[in-house]
């Protein structure tokens, strides 16, 4: 038996618009690409078009900022608008430096600049992540479940920094289906020990690897098809996978 | 034109004992899953068949743990002689608390318990990591390039728990060819904006689309080959992707 795991962008994504129909989209970019959804494939979307879609653009000119924002503002060296829509967007703030703050999201994650994206969005306007990740991925698991009779994990990533190793890598902001932790305790190994303790970030694995088949900001490949996940789908959030403050000896 | 990244499990690779020529191993995987090498593709190995061809394992009984890790080990309640082998393996210390310690490893990276494992290790042996993980990447891609007459990335991979996120993720401890980290810097985006600071770590993530493959502990599937990575090969090693400490927020 061969045990693959396939990755497929569906090429020729157009440009994503306010109030745009992903579900019809990635319909249009499945046929574009041959692909026919069987139960058990995954749909991996860069938030990007997802914050797009929901018209999560915010022009600069429109925002004023707060006096923390324009204190921390100071302290960064970053535009204080910007500070304030990520002030907005976070539930704190954990460390900050020369153009960098990195806050715990209102999505629950820690991330650098609370994921405010400002490539490839126009001059003075700012892209904020989705409403509600979680949400839209569930929505969209089932509109595939509608649409295409086959049920399938939906999952919306961003590329984010790490403590410790250079680079960002595609993590998930929102899943539904694909199982975000996979527990491997007490599951037998090779020689029959018992593993003591392996959970494992199956749907960040998944991210990364959509996200390493993204590419570059230039060649715009936001969404991609997933196969050979081996893994049974069930019901499941991004809240699996963030670590209880309590528990976070890097806070 | 499509865009795809396929990863493949070479099935049937059997348990790797002290000396055991893991070039060999891997070609007989290659033909065994009708796979012909070109330029470009990948090979990814999980750490542990690396680190039992160099006979890493060690008895716990010939260890003799030094003052400090006998006070470590009733900070942390592990075992004496785990501890030990774990600052051996070690620069330093992060944190420590109940049966968890972290380091930054000798190879540069921070992780729990210097990698040391003892899941799929006979009772009283554990699993050290792989002594040069880069130089070992480098061998064998220097051995495909002459036996296969391909040039390929090899990537040595272990699975490591997160700040702030729950769950291993597999990244890469050893590379050779693959880019480990892409850098995005100046390239323009859609609008021709010029990104402001992006650097992809490519060999990470595609270190955990190869962990997501090789799955559970019972399964047994420590090589796969990757094929569709876009990006150049060139001479790579991990430490690109080690954030020097003075720049690292999380130390």
């Amino acid at each position: 038996m061969i045990h693959q795991l396939s990755l497929t962008a569906l090429a020729g994504f157009p440009l994503v618009e306010k109030g745009d129909d992903l579900h019809r989209m990635i319909t249009e970019g499945l046929r574009r690409a041959q692909i026919t959804l069987r139960d058990g494939d995954g749909i991996v979307l860069a938030q990007k078009i997802v914050s797009k879609s929901e018209g999560r653009m915010r022009s600069l000119q429109d925002v004023h900022p707060s006096p923390t924002a324009l204190e921390l503002a100071t302290e960064t060296g970053k535009d204080p608008r910007l500070v304030e829509l990520i002030l907005q967007e976070s539930r704190s703030v954990l460390r900050k430096r020369e153009n960098l703050i990195i806050v715990e999201h209102r999505l629950g994650f820690v991330c650098a600049n609370a994921g405010i994206d400002h490539s490839n969005v126009r001059d003075g306007w700012v892209l904020l992540l989705p409403e509600d990740p979680d949400g839209t991925a569930r929505e969209l698991r089932e509109a595939f479940r509608d649409s295409h009779q086959a049920d399938i994990g939906v999952m919306i990533i961003d590329s984010h920094g790490r403590a410790w190793r250079l680079g960002t890598v595609g993590v998930a902001i929102g899943v539904a289906g694909f199982p975000a932790l996979v527990d491997m305790r007490g599951r037998p190994d090779l020689f029959n020990n018992l593993l003591q303790s392996t959970q494992v970030g199956l749907a960040d694995e998944i991210a990364a690897a959509a996200s390493a088949l993204m590419g570059q900001a230039d060649e715009g490949r936001p969404a991609i098809h997933v196969r050979g996940l081996e893994q049974p789908l069930r019901n499941s959030s991004l809240r699996e996978l963030i670590r209880p403050e309590e528990e976070d000896l890097f806070r």
